[in-house]
This record gives structure tokens, C-alpha cells and sequence, in this order.
């Protein structure tokens, strides 16, 4: 039978499992990324699980998100990241290189190849033909000690793309019209595989876009073919050699089909506070803003800086709107500068920050109190741009451009100018010379880990007990995603390598007391959530602070993919009401009890739990029986430390 | 008689007073320049003052210090201060645009004129004619209304320059060299005007480069003359006619003399953690750092930018040395994308920050624990970079560069190129376009001042009563600077205009339990301090945060001039210690007693203070009249208030 891309790619990395969607399979991973705000808990697991060095064809640690340093945490912290890379055969980039996902395309990108990381967008990958995923920072280090990555083999999604984008549209607006079709869950267990004659009038950073944001729908990945334009991109990174042509083969078969004809869409904007919430432009258009933010990994091209700066040439933003450019990498920096595209958006009154995440992880630039701030990021969930009750909208950097110029929301059709025309150059700068590669084993020095004293080991979580009872501590709602479990921004991120310390700050930013009554309590505790909990970032500290602070298992509605993970990967047992109307029969401070849980968990898929009223609820279970043998280990680590010491 | 510059300076702007040594002078003031973290209390006491427009010929507000925008504050503040400098007439330069003293100077600096600024390196001013001093806030919110500014006539000390800086050596070691003479305090009530052949050898900005830190030793401020070099900085700036030809009087007597040979100077380094430290390179060299920064109003010439430039070009930073280049202005950083010397830095390996004040107030780039950084900034007080206990090392920019290229301090004299040659170029653009300028008074429409959340109004403060006891909250050493007595910083900096949220860090810098003992106590309460207390930043919530928390008098050996200004302004009574030893005869928690406290101050310079057991100590005051006035009246909002009323 013909084969579609991503059943190649999965097949040609199957090492368990048989491809049929919905069962467990278990892939070869080829490449690893870690960014530096989960990288940090990542080397402590490698650390912990006692390999000597990484397996994987290349792994590669940025540091791109803790980059203000408001004390010797975050300089600490790259330090040790440092140190550990050389002591693992790492390539480690500085800080000032820029963006994990567009920096690693630019630099590691090979068709073909599995890239596993520790950062949801890790699935931008997908733009240049490879299977690129987000996982939990555990499995990240466990695929960089060489063991194949565990997944529910997903539904494959054709979406056949015609047409071709008219002006002052671009691949953002591509991406939010599949979000406005399938909002932030239609893609739970699925991969999206774009193909079709539209894709000829998009580059491989166009499509970066579109793969990048995949994540936002709870895609597991997102997958374009190795074509013509792939080619064109890695030769401008002087790597043409590495390029592979790869497509679905002829009369590819697809799970599901969807369609979209470029030529029919108009600029989009995701509404607060998700980015599911997706109109067109001129149906909010008039609204006063206060910022526009470009930049980020869902918005990394060259293009997405260089039209913003012919947009504004000339023109000056208004002294009251901040226009916030942030590079996606020193190769971008180094070229707008070359070109002049830098001077022209300073000229128009933009403010120029460092190279990174930056804002889009509430690192800085937070807007003002009751302000409208239009980003072309990927996420607005409540709060992550650091000011309590934003209003953030997602939209292309030619919206935010415009509206910055007008100072409201403004369809940049409704521009009095042309489209800028925007040519790729032909070369640019190779960064992978201000990288620290891994060292040669041959001529092996040992490398002592530098760890600062904010630098906490790992907690040691037991395994699963027979009886487990304790109140339900917590009843959130619905679409809770990992930055209100565990929030990101410039106090809390520089704790990610301090578990004691960053658990102050659990559920923070939905429920203030949760941690003093967590701490009050001081035993086993449960969680109760809605439809599609722990959706967003990957950070697998969002599972290890609740577990830190007695939570055994969380009952929901759904549950996101990368974060059910990381719940099992550190012992919180993910459980599902079998219908959405149970959720009305559990209340915060209920009394649960479960008795001989883990026999429940390998006897069948259905679990009972003890309500204080003396009545039984009856939950499920979703997990595969490796996935119950995690979590009853107490996770991940437990279990492979006694495979390893048996 | 013959007069140098700075009497010339002062007469002209004499309103009152005899230009005696030591007397009380007031001064017209022409400009005024705030900068954010301490304009938005400015703006606040002019609001409270009740003034319905600024009087001056000419003032500014910058947003230079909180650039960060952890949450909505720093955010909600800039937007205030647009509303406040539309509403009143004053000029806003907004985020991005630079810090305040090179961009001041660049765009209305004027030969002849004097400026207040509340900060404390508006001094730089001096670099082309102008008298320019530091202030607390209220004093610039006073000149801002048009009344004079009162200070002590400084003693004159004129430094004859001569000889031409040898290769790499520059500016910045002329002033360390200063630094090393005078130390930290010798400059107190001294005006330093440079003069002689020398000055032909140093441009405007390397001027700007020891005016800059003439703060460093507690100088009133320091004067140039306005000769060729300030008439070229003006033709680049576009502004030539606004050139005025200044210098001191054939055969000007000086009150005390001063010489520097710039030919025998060597590059110089100050060590942790005191601007006086001073040594040279070559005696801490070898020790390995962390950090090379480059930026601030200390050294925020072109040529500070572009001499590092040329220094790394076809070279690479090591990947653990982080050098961090923090560009002073939308203009410097236009010239350096223009000409190519930013992509030799970033090629290198360098981080580009924002424009504006950054890591030298504690913006973030904080360095890693223990580790060594090296700064081009003004000051190195303990924790000022945001890391308790760091090791800042201030120097030039060659010095900071050559020690990142290296990855240890080095005197760049020992690398092995040529000095890289610098041109100034004809002309730079013009930031005034990115400016707000001050409204036509003729079409004015009300403007409302926009105040979020965080902006609260200045708490009242009472009267000094006639009898005041307490306890000493706490004894300090010698050299706190108001870093210590209310520290800067990310989290700290964002409460400027909220009192009561900042008052909880008074002193946390020296002794965290400070706010919790004054809270406790809940009443009047003393501080004793040692030699040069207050010295640093004109911060003048290091008088207003005490205040707020009951310190009604200070009892010191000796104290820095911007800050006793501001105890006195805010009604905190400050006292001297009539010789050393007496320090020794107070401890913490002794309680204090004052018995008719207002009559002691306005009958003499001495004042009894009734110790706990029984005894008296006779300490004095050199309060003016109009100080004491100030002072017993609970500070100078009040007596403006009981004037304007009465």
C-alpha cells in the first residue's frame, strides 16, 4: 500500500509496535534538542541515570529562554549547561545565538531524520521532512541515552494545500485558519502532513510556521515533504549535501483529509486568551493597542523581520505604542543588519531586544495593565505574557506591523501602500563556528559539571502505594495549560533547576493558596481537571512540582499529550472520567480513596475511587501496560535505575 | 579678578547667595532631565505641588532604566510619563531611544546652561560647558516649576591636562586615575573643571567619560570648556549653532590644583566593590572572568563601541565568556549596523542587548556566582549587577574586551595588533524626531495623567515633633550607598512609584530583617551610619522608604551630598558625629531621646542626643536656615504646600 510521508518516517524508525493509529509504538530517535529553561532538569536526569555519554547521530542544547540573568541563577545555570554538553558530547550554544527550533533547522536539519525535544515547538522540525516532536525533559534524556521514544501511533491527517497567498497574507494566517478550524484539541494524537501544488509558493521558514504552531492544536507532529524549497533552504545554510528528497509515494493514503486553498484566506487573529479563539482581522480591527511583538518561534523567518521593516521605512510608530522586535537568531540579526532592514525599523521608533524567547515566555516585555498587545507568537494562555489579565492576540507580523503604525488593530490590506517583495538571499552566515561541538572522545578530559548553588538534585519520588487516599486539593477547569500549572516569566523560570524552590509557584497563577494548602496538608493529594488539561509547554516541571508537593493522580476530562506523559513519567497516575458529567460529582477538599490502585491499573482499564459520601465513582485509564509499570515504579527514573542495577 | 568657568557658570545663574566656599547659593536652573525609575516620583511631586506647566527653557524625560517589563508596572510607568510630560511640556523620549545623559547631550546639550537631573550622572553635562548636577527628585520637580536650586558653593578645583593618551589607554583611565587620587569621597563639595593643552586630545564624548564619573568621587560637578571638540560634537549632531564658545578667564584662580599627564597613564581597573579601588590592569591580570560588558552612561561614546569592534573581528569569543554589548542610543546603535561594526561584534560572538541602562543598574545580566565581571558602567557597589556578593570589576572598554577575548583580565596593551584607529563621523541622525516634543501651549487640550495600578501617591509625612524617641534600627558602616540603603534591580526598580510595596526592601541589601523591625516597632526610629553615607545614585527613595517606615534622623560621620539633600527634603534630620570615635559609643537597639528637637536645630549647630544610660552626646548639624526650616516642617512638599496655601 502506498505510504504517506510520516508513515515512512515512522516506519523507517520503528524499533516496537505495529502502525496502527492509536496503538503504542516505540521509534528510534536520531536527534535531540533541549532549550535551556528545561535543559537544565534534563541534564540532572541524564545526570541521575548514569550514562557517560550521549547515543543519539547529534544533540543539541541552546540557551535561548533565561536569558535576562536578574541574578547568578540563570548565568549559573548556562554555565552548567556548558559543562554538561562538553561532558556528554553536546553541541552547546551560547546564549545570543538565538531561537532552539530555527537555530537547530538552520544548523542540524536533515529530511528524513527523527528529532526528539525538550520544548513543545520542537515540531517546527517537521518543516524541512523530518518527524520533530516536544516530549517531557525525562524522555528527552532517555532518547539521548539511545532508548527508543514511546508514542500512541497517531492518526494522519492529508492536508492538501492549493493556491497561492495573496497579498498581506502570509504563514501565520495559514495556521490560524487551521486553528479556527480545529482549535487548541482538534489535533490530539494526530499528525498533520501538508502536501500539494500550494506548497511551491511557501519556503521551508514559511512552513516552519505553520509546524511550529501544529503544537497549538495538540498536534503530535506536523509533517512537509523534503522538496525543491528545502533544497533552496539548506543551501542558503551551506548545507546542501544533507538534503534528502522525501514525499508521500504516489496514491498515499491519509486517515483524515483536509483542504486548503491559499488563495482564499485573509489575515487572521487569535483572540485572548487562546489561540484558538481565531477571527479575521477586520472583525476586531478599530481596538486601541499598546504593543506589537515580533518575533518568536512561530514567526522566525527572515521575511517576518524584513517586511515589518519595509512596512514602517520611513514612517514613525506612534511614541505611545511600543513596537517590539526580538531576532530569532544571530545569523537574522547579522543579516537585517547587513541590509539596512535593522536601521529602518530603529528609525521608525522599534525597540530592539536580545536574541531569543524573550516575551514569549514572559521573559520581559510584558504589556501595560488593560492594554491590547498583538504578538506573533504562538501562545496567549492567560497571564504568560507576565501581566495578569493581558490581552494578548496572535497574529502575522504583517497585522502587528500595521496595527502598530495605526495604533489599533488594523488589516494590513487596509495599508495605503504595496506588498514589500522579499527575495531569500543566497547565503548566510553559518553559525555553527560560535558553537561549542562535542569533543572528540578520543582525546577525552573529564569534565567536572558546574553547578551553581541554585542547581538542586533531582527529589527521589516511592513507588506507588497499594492504598492512596487524601482531599482533592484542586478543581481547575477546562484547556489548563502547563504555564498555570507551573507559569514561566522572569521570577519563576530561573527556578527550573531548583525543584523546591520553583513548587512555591504551583498553580500559582490560578489558585494562589494552592501551595500553602499543599504544604498544610503535607501527604497525598489529588487534582481534579476539565477538557484537554496540561495542553501548552512541554516543561515537565509542571508534573515534578505537583508530585514534589503529594499530588498521586489527577483525574480529567482530557488530558494533553506531552504532559499525561511527563505525569506518568514521574509517578502522578492520569485518569479520565468515563463522561465529562462526572466532573460535577468531585469538589475541591472531597475526601478520595483508592484501594490496591496499582493492581486496579494492570487489571483492565477501569478504576474505582472512593467518594466521601461512601459511594464509588468509576474512572478510567488510558495507559499501556510499560506506562503502567512507570507510574507505579514512582517513574521513570525508579524504573530505569533498577533495570539498570538488575 | 580673573574667573574660571565654574564661577563664570555659577554667577551667571546666581540668584541668591555669596559664591563663597561652603555658603549657601541658589541657582537659576535651565534644563532638567529625568529618567524613569526615578521620574515617575518626580512627576508625582510636581502633580502634588500642584505647578500647572514646567517653567524651565528646556526639560526632558527619558525611559532609560526599567526596560525589562517583568509584569505591567514598568509598562504601566512609561505610559504615565508620556501622559505627565504631554500634560506639563516637557520633552518624552521613549524605551529605545537611549539613556538619558549621551541622548540629552546629543539632542539639547547647550554650552553655558545649567541642568538638573535626578539622577545622578547628569553631570556628564559637563563634558561640554554646561554646569549639570545630580538631584533628588523633588529638588528637579522644583526647578521644573521655575524656584532655584540651593546648594553649598563647591570649592573649585582645576585640573590642567596635558599630553595625548597613549595607545590603548583612554577616558575611562583618566578617570580611574582620578578615582585612585580622590577616591570616593574626596571630590564632596568640589567642582573639578578640567583645562589645558591635554583637552585638545579628547573628544566631547571622551569628556562625557569623566564628567560621567566625577560622581564617582562625590563631586558637585565637573566642568570642560566649550571649545573646537564641542563645536565638532554639535555640527554632528546637526545643532552647531547652538555652539557657544566657553573657557575659563586668562589667569583664573582655582581653589585647589590639580594636574594629569595623559601621556604617562596606563589602563587602569577598579576592584570589587568600590569605584576607589583603583589599581592597575597589570596587577590583577590573569585572573579568569565571566563576563566583559560593554555600555552605560559611563561609556557611551561611538568610539567605546567601535574600538571593541575592530578589536574582536575575525575572532571568537570563548563560548563561556559571555560579552555583553549594551548600546547607549537609537543613534549609536543605527551608526554601528551602518557601518558594520555590530556584525564584527555579533560574528564574534557578542550578545546585543537593548538600548538603555540595563546590567549597570541591575537590569539583568547579572553575573554567575563567584564568577569575575568586567564593566564599563560607573559603579561597582556590592550587589549592585543583581548577584549578592559578585566581584565587578570596572575598566575601559579596551581592557573589557581584550580580558573576553582572552577569558582572563588582560591589559590590552599586551594583545598582540595595533590600536584600531577611530574617526568621529561628520554627522549622526537626529533622535528628536522619536521624541515627543512639548505640546503648543496655544492649542492645549487637557491631558489626563494615566496612572496604573502600581502608581500610588506619595504618602504625607508630619511635622518633626518636638520631642522624638526611639531605638537605633541599625548601625551601618562606612560607604553605604543608596544601593544598600534601597537597592535597584528587577524586582526592586519596578516599585518606584508604589512607596509602600517599595519601602519592604529598605536596607535589604545589608540586613534583611530591616522592614520587619521597622514594621514591628511601628514608630519613630533612628539610623547611625559611618563615613560617606549615602553615597551613589541621587535615588531619593532611599530618604522617602526610611521615612515611610519612622526613621526621622540619620547620625553619620560624614554623608554624600545628593542624599543628605534628600533626608532633609523628606523631613529625616541629618546629623554628624562631632569626631569618629563617637560611632563607637551607639549600637543597635540603643534607644535614642531628643528633647526639643526643632529649637536645638534653629539655635545653633549642635544638637544633644540623651543616650539610654543616662548620658548625653553632643552631635551638630550643617543645616542652612532654609534646611532647618525644610526639615521641622516634615520635608519640602509641605512647606511648598503651607507657601502656595498661605
Amino acid at each position: 500500500m502506498a505510504k504517506n510521508l510520516t508513515q515512512q518516517l515512522i516506519e523507517q524508525h520503528l524499533v516496537s509496535g505495529k502502525m496502527h493509529p492509536g496503538e503504542a509504538v516505540k521509534l528510534k530517535i536520531d536527534q535531540t534538542l533541549c532549550q535551556d529553561a528545561t535543559g537544565t532538569m534534563v541534564m540532572l536526569e541524564f545526570e541521575a541515570l548514569g550514562f557517560p555519554r550521549v547515543k543519539t547521530e547529534l544533540s543539541a542544547q541552546y540557551v535561548d529562554h533565561n536569558l535576562i540573568q536578574a541574578d547568578f541563577k540563570n548565568a549559573d545555570d548556562h554555565l552548567f549547561l556548558r559543562s554538561a554538553s562538553r561532558k556528554w558530547g553536546i553541541w552547546f550554544s551560547r546564549p545570543g545565538n538565538g531561537i532552539s527550533h530555527a537555530v537547530h533547522m538552520a544548523c542540524f536539519g536533515v529530511p528524513g531524520k527523527t528529532l526528539l525535544g525538550s520544548d513543545s515547538h520542537t515540531c517546527a522540525g517537521g518543516a524541512m521532512g523530518m518527524l520533530a516532536m516536544g516530549a517531557g525533559g525525562l524522555q528527552v534524556a532517555l532518547a539521548m541515552a539511545g532508548l527508543p521514544f514511546s508514542l500512541v501511533m497517531p492518526e494522519v491527517v492529508g492536508v492538501e494545500v492549493t493556491g497561492k497567498l495573496p497579498p498581506w497574507v502570509s504563514a501565520k494566517d495559514v495556521i490560524l485558519e487551521m486553528l479556527r478550524r480545529y482549535d487548541v484539541k482538534g489535533g490530539v494524537n494526530k499528525v498533520f502532513e501538508y502536501y500539494g501544488p500550494g506548497l511551491d509558493n511557501l519556503t521551508a521558514m514559511d512552513r516552519h510556521v505553520i509546524a511550529n504552531m501544529g503544537q497549538e492544536m495538540g498536534a503530535t507532529a506536523s509533517v512537509f515533504p523534503a522538496d525543491e524549497k528545502v533544497r533552496a533552504f539548506l543551501r542558503q545554510q551551506g548545507r546542501e549535501e544533507d538534503f534528502v528528497e522525501l514525499k508521500a509515494e504516489e496514491g498515499a493514503q491519509y486517515d483524515q483529509r483536509e483542504q486548503i486553498d491559499l488563495s482564499k484566506l485573509e489575515p487572521m487573529i487569535a483572540c485572548p486568551s487562546s489561540p484558538g479563539k481565531v477571527v479575521t482581522v477586520r472583525e476586531v480591527a478599530g481596538k486601541p493597542i499598546y504593543q506589537s511583538y515580533i518575533g518568536s518561534s512561530a514567526n522566525p523567518g527572515l521575511r517576518d523581520f524584513v517586511i515589518p521593516a519595509k512596512m514602517v521605512e520611513g514612517k514613525k510608530i506612534p511614541e505611545d505604542i511600543s513596537l517590539d522586535i526580538n531576532p530569532t537568531s544571530r545569523q537574522l540579526l547579522e543579516e537585517i543588519s547587513r541590509t539596512g532592514d535593522l536601521n529602518s525599523l530603529l528609525q521608525a521608533g522599534a525597540r530592539l531586544h536580545q536574541t531569543g524567547c524573550n516575551g514569549c515566555i514572559g521573559m520581559g516585555q510584558a504589556p501595560a495593565s488593560g492594554r491590547i498587545s498583538l504578538r506573533t507568537v504562538p501562545r496567549n494562555f492567560p497571564g504568560r505574557s507576565g501581566t495578569k489579565e493581558d490581552q494578548v492576540y496572535l497574529c502575522s507580523p504583517e497585522t502587528a506591523t500595521a496595527s502598530a503604525l495605526a495604533g489599533k488593530i488594523t488589516d494590513p490590506r487596509d495599508m495605503d501602500m504595496d506588498y514589500p517583495a522579499f527575495t531569500e538571499p543566497e547565503k548566510l552566515d553559518d553559525m555553527r563556528p560560535l558553537m561549542l561541538g562535542p569533543q572528540d572522545t578520543s582525546n577525552e578530559i573529564p569534565v567536572e559539571l558546574e553547578k551553581g548553588p541554585n542547581i538542586q538534585p533531582l527529589p527521589d519520588f516511592e513507588p506507588l502505594s497499594e492504598q492512596l487516599s487524601g482531599p482533592i486539593l484542586l478543581k481547575a477547569g477546562d484547556n489548563v495549560s502547563t504555564d498555570e500549572i507551573l507559569p514561566a516569566g522572569t521570577d519563576i523560570l530561573p527556578l527550573r533547576s531548583n525543584i523546591p524552590a520553583i513548587s512555591h509557584f504551583t498553580f500559582s497563577r490560578i489558585d494562589e493558596d494552592f501551595y500553602q494548602r499543599a504544604k498544610k496538608h503535607g501527604g497525598d493529594c489529588f487534582v481534579i481537571g476539565g477538557d484537554n488539561y496540561g495542553q501548552g509547554s512541554s516543561r515537565e516541571h509542571a508534573a515534578i512540582a505537583p508530585r514534589y508537593l503529594g499530588v498521586r493522580a489527577v483525574i480529567a476530562v482530557s488530558m494533553a499529550r506531552i504532559h499525561r506523559r511527563n505525569l506518568i513519567n514521574f509517578g502522578i497516575v492520569p485518569l479520565l472520567f468515563k463522561q465529562a458529567a462526572d466532573l460535577a460529582r468531585l469538589n475541591q477538599d472531597d475526601q478520595l480513596e483508592f484501594e490496591d490502585l496499582p493492581s486496579q491499573l494492570q487489571n483492565g482499564n477501569t478504576v474505582q475511587v472512593k467518594l466521601a459520601n461512601g459511594k464509588t465513582l468509576e474512572v478510567i485509564h488510558n495507559m499501556s501496560d510499560e506506562e503502567v509499570a512507570t507510574v507505579i515504579a514512582g517513574g521513570l527514573i525508579n524504573e530505569v535505575r533498577k533495570e539498570a542495577g538488575g
